[in-house]
């Protein structure tokens, strides 16, 4: 799958899959005018480093066809073609993209196409050998089994040209038979995680399944021991950040909430909630339909990572080894 | 402000702040019905452990008020009372609740509507008890100066009887003039602390903004240098998790993305976008308007929490110590 191309269709083109519309409609944008096509970037309909990068290079090559067959001045290609460089002001990749080709604006459309063609090409081909080292990398450090993966927002063929960078690894492991499952981050506030991600694992065939992002720490531990807080789930990912900055971590909870008849964490049961609560939002669809879920409502805080735990009967400094 | 509490009206009945309604309608529920009740524990009107405790036995009184005007058999008090421990099957403060006032049954409701009142008082009482211990903690640690704290769901009045718990702390600390400003993390997926936790601190004047769970690392973390990742938010969350439990970190992408001219990720300009990504959804408000927010698009991952970055040429063991 390309998810940026170019066609000779109307003197010439560029097709994109429209991100903002997935997973819901899987709908792609035929670009003719370069003021579209900024609009296109401004509204994230194509996002991702490698993918900026060549639609950068790309939309050069759709100026200049535009230039060409409607005379257009120097000037007018120059502004036309800062406009497509400040699309987004911090998107650097839109930038360097434009940057490759700019010394071959005099030759014309056709040698800044065939280069934006080449760095497409140069894009899908690196994404491909990212796969390979990763999945040698991992396979060689964990031996050859199947692997459990957890991956954070998009970094697939919609974030590249093809194939992906991240999610690259993850595709070259599923081909070697060596995908359990994917656990794929939400991603929030914009949910390029459940929206994207688990489309591309969907259309590939990859299991996976979509946790909120406070899951991520919950789904990455396991096992702890007395002197542990079962608590909202996202609670573990804010002790464990805070414990790495020495940044104190309390629990504060009446005396009768302590459950001294349990000696460790690992003992709590924890209530998973429905899929729909994270494959939907206020009634819309965020996910592929059918989207299995890693939903826990709570998550246990292993005591180490807990400076006091505060009661109304006194305070007890967990970390220093105090018992409760 | 008193989150759940008892009147005369109509020959007894409870009063409940309804949290589904939160932020944007402040309705209250007046619950004459046990029938009604159990629907509204079910549907999280009110939720929180100290809450429910004091819910459940204000549920008993509620019953016996309702069997002694009626007459109702002993087995249908029985059924109903048990219908109320069982309307949520995890929230043990439910069953513990309606416990402390099971062997006062025999007494009629005077005496169960006594000790269900005391319950509450109690809570109140110990969450105030809670804030005093925790705020004189935190000072002794750090010392009498303005924090900013980061909490994680709800644990406030709405969370309990009255003050709350971890919120409570919170609280006192403003009483004292101690409080700089409260990130409050939205807690997906049902966004507690926006929706909650947000309106009760604007409530009470007390300086907050919202960020995305996975937010949260990088608001504790800060600093960083060569080696570094600059990723989508939540990414650092992910990757301290993973160090703690030695499952492998990896950043995946080209070469050219390599950025060698920068010396340290603290250099990195990191986008901040606009509030309404947080504070709404889906056209949906999530958040009391006006809320500030914490919307970083990018955090910052430390290069010692980096098992290896995979480029299209190589492997870089950056955790080992390989510069890139």
């Amino acid at each position: 799958m390309r998810t940026i191309s170019w066609s000779e269709v109307n003197g010439g083109s560029i097709h994109l899959l429209d991100q903002t519309k997935l997973p819901g409609t899987i709908g792609e944008l035929v670009i003719r005018d370069p003021k579209e096509l900024v609009g296109a970037i401004q509204r994230l309909s194509v996002r991702g480093a490698p993918a900026l990068g060549v639609t950068g290079a790309l939309g050069v090559a759709l100026i200049l066809r535009n230039a060409e067959a409607e005379n257009w001045s120097k000037e007018s290609i120059a502004k036309s073609i800062l406009e497509l460089k400040n699309a987004r002001p911090t998107a650097v990749n839109l930038a360097w993209g434009v940057s490759q080709v700019e010394p071959l604006i005099e030759g014309g459309s056709k040698k800044v196409l065939e280069k934006a063609l080449a760095l497409a090409d140069d894009d899908a081909n690196s994404c491909r050998e990212m796969g390979r080292i990763g999945a040698d990398f991992l396979v060689n450090k964990l031996g050859e089994k199947k692997l459990r993966i957890l991956t954070h927002c998009n970094t697939g063929a919609l974030a590249s040209t093809e194939w992906g960078t991240a999610l690259g690894v993850v595709r070259e492991l599923h081909s070697r038979g060596l995908i359990e499952e994917v656990f794929t981050d939400e991603t929030r506030p914009l949910l390029q995680g459940s929206r994207l991600t688990a489309w591309e694992l969907a259309q590939a065939g990859i299991p996976y399944r979509i946790l909120p992002d406070g899951a991520a720490a919950s789904a990455l531990f396991s096992g702890a021991k007395n002197g542990d807080s079962a608590n909202k789930i996202g609670s573990l990912s804010v002790a464990v950040a805070a414990d790495q900055v020495a940044v104190p971590f309390l629990v504060v909870a009446p005396e009768s909430t302590v459950d001294r008849s349990i000696d460790s964490g690992d003992r709590v049961e924890i209530e998973f909630r429905s899929d729909s609560e994270v494959t939907s939002f206020a009634g819309v669809n965020t996910a592929p339909v059918g989207s299995k879920t890693y939903n826990p409502a709570f998550d246990v805080t292993p005591a180490r990572y807990i400076t006091a735990v505060i009661t109304d009967k006194r305070v007890y400094r967990v970390k220093e080894g105090e018992a409760l």
